[in-house]
């Protein structure tokens, strides 16, 4: 299990969410409180929109806690649409190519949770993946197949859609094949302009998920960065979470269905 | 393009051949005379056999020439049966999990070379592995592929005829796909009993191998280790080099039918 | 505050203290239960005694848990007296060369604790170090600095001398500075033949310490490895314990004058 | 002996310098051209001023040319001032601490070059320093002794008055210690306006030192980006060059004399 967050609105340092709140992301990285394990010290990474096309990153395979770039780069990088992730490995191992979040084009991707049983659907998930997408893995991660997968279904086109077949396939597959560990998905997509996060399982217990908007921004996190506990609403299960660029968010259940 | 040594005979310590020599594997890390690129700082490793079953591997991203760990383990570690590698990246990531030698039970493997084209067969070369080695599978080089292949096709029951069918296979879908690019293939197996040593090329440019026989042990290099090059002999191209736990060594054509 | 371990006896593999127990120090990086911080993440380091003059070193900046050389390298390594050191940095960066042990000639050196109020002593501390041991410091560590202290002040001539006389003028200087915080300073050292542990602070809290005889060996612990409690024994707050080859284990109060 | 290249002018992407021209700073990192050695693979660092009252800093162990996160951030920051680096160790340890440019304040130095026979003045070059920059100082190179010995010496009152009144003290040191092996010292200062190089050594082998003005930049480099010989003027032996906010470029001969 892992803990992330993202951001929307008005540009701000990254160290602002990332270090900054009582309970940032960095904390969590060695405090984690809604997490299955409390330590997520298996690398990290920032994605960040600037003016150029494709997004920024900056991937890890020190804990978060400890590492001095991060720190000057969270100090001095601005952005008003970015991404943060601190990893608990599920198993594999841990090198840049398995950290989080994942940059395809003008995406980003970034992934809690994991394919139950992963081993047992590996193999037929990744055939699916059509040819581009897969000449471009370098990772072995579940999360990072889950990226290539929604990238062939559609992503571009139709999101949404993307995203629901890919859990249905990822689904049906795990039953084929019989695994029985669920499947944990709660994630976080964009494409530069908006956010659409996912809290989904197959089981009862999808990992963690709050959102809180202010003034000027619309912030997601797998747990809330401070104390002030009202102002952090929880995404409900199987559901998923819109925010465009003007910071309307929209909550809906199509995954629940 | 990599370097490689691997080493059979009474127990030495690792350094003799890794540091010690003039133009040892660490002086080739920066200085290969026999290579594409006398670089090869994209990671290395070591592995060796010892009392225990499975061999020991020490794999780290840093260049050779500047791992203090690998000082100390070098000349800390005896071993009668041994491979070191330095890494010369063809495009994947400089990982750990990207670094020779590659280790599957009993066996170890590495390799200098790279399959043409990769991009255009790694799917179709990847769906031939079977379960067990695709699970196992943690790193995207094609060297590690190879690996997988022999595995999947016999390594343990009958190595010669693993690596003729490996290098058959992929250089029919090679040639099935339309790759342009060469098969370069120098490389080297283990079963903690014996080495193989492979020499071969789909066209006539395989990679440097040399040997040398002398009291109580064999080496088999990418390139000599000393200026006394008439005491190295090289591997014929399309050849194997096979030498015994009893140090008796067979150079044999079989690949070159 | 740091955990550490230290093994004298019939040669064992690394991992049967560092991996297999319960509560191992690999655990203990994760979920460290008597230190001021559960976990001990900012790099890690083994030293082991074999036929070599000199000890063996391996450190990483990654976590302990999460390297896959330690495994291997702690599975092949055997070794009849052996350090391992898991780090959380009071302050200092993380660097190979700020990793515990640390070694010079035959002798290895790790420790829990700090000089309170470092910077206010650092210079003058260092200014103490003799010629030899100054040059040759490659970190910024107090930890490090303890270590040139005790070989300036005759460690291969009379360690426990020097071991007192460190302590004194640390603590001098710390007082002359007008340091606040306490110097604590439970730590290990060997010669290669024998192993001498120390727990002191210069107050009542002195990270704590264990130790077990077992037949055939003597562990020195910062916490039991497992929950049979009964069989582990509290080293007294400013005592030495000192075990030589014979497994004789003395403790005495010299430092508790 | 390493290789480094400083901006000022107009905002630009650091890629533009550090990765695109024919001999970028990261091609000179596999193969400069006019220093003792081909390879500066051990680190390498950068740093930029942007809005914020301190710059920037990425610093890393692995070489430069085989870094994603480099070409990341190179295509993403952009500067009106920067410094980039490729490390070739002249005996120090790899690791960030030891990797330039260093920071301190608002002030970023970077340096090609040596003290020669270094452990024979270290350490009373380093009791010079004062209070404050002792207790900074985090590597144990010669490099960030000299940094730290310009920063007491009065680098924000009068760099020049500083610069050279630190080269008096080195050499006067190494002369008195009886150091044989020359002082060689290319550098390059900053404090976010300015940019202020220098090329001196004590003997007549300063280390190359080239810049070129062009439409709204300054570019001051160890060796020529491109083949564009006759655009780059040599900075002669001995000479700072001082290029101001407004690409008013100075060139004197203060250390000649």
């Amino acid at each position: 299990m892992c803990r992330w967050l993202s951001y929307i609105g008005d540009p701000v340092y990254l160290e602002k969410l990332v270090f900054e709140p009582r309970h940032s992301l960095v904390d969590q990285s060695l405090h984690a409180e809604q997490a299955k394990t409390p330590t997520n010290g298996d690398g990290f990474g920032i994605g960040w929109y600037d003016d150029r096309p494709t997004p920024g990153l900056y991937r890890e395979i020190l804990p978060a806690w400890n590492d001095p770039n991060l720190r000057s780069l969270a100090h001095h990088i601005q952005s008003g649409l970015f991404f943060a992730h601190v990893r608990a490995s599920t198993g594999t191992h841990t090198s840049r190519s398995n950290c989080h979040p994942f940059a395809h084009d003008k995406y980003l991707f970034m992934h809690n949770g994991q394919i139950g049983d992963y081993p047992l659907v590996r193999r037929s998930l990744e055939a699916m993946i059509d040819d581009e997408h897969y000449a471009a893995r370098q990772g072995s991660t579940d999360s990072e197949l889950i990226f290539c997968l929604m990238l062939t279904l559609g992503l571009v086109e139709d999101p949404h859609r993307a995203i629901r077949r890919t859990i249905e396939i990822v689904e049906n597959e795990m039953q084929t094949r019989g695994a029985t560990a669920p499947f944990r998905f709660t994630a976080c997509l964009s494409n530069g302009n908006s956010i659409c996060a996912i809290r989904h399982a197959s089981d009862d217990k999808p990992p963690s998920l709050y959102w809180r908007k202010r003034n000027g921004h619309v912030i997601i996190v797998s747990e809330p960065l401070d104390t002030d506990a009202d102002s952090w609403a929880a995404v409900a299960p199987n559901h998923t979470l819109h925010v465009d660029g003007n910071l309307v968010v929209t909550e809906d259940a199509t995954l629940a269905a």
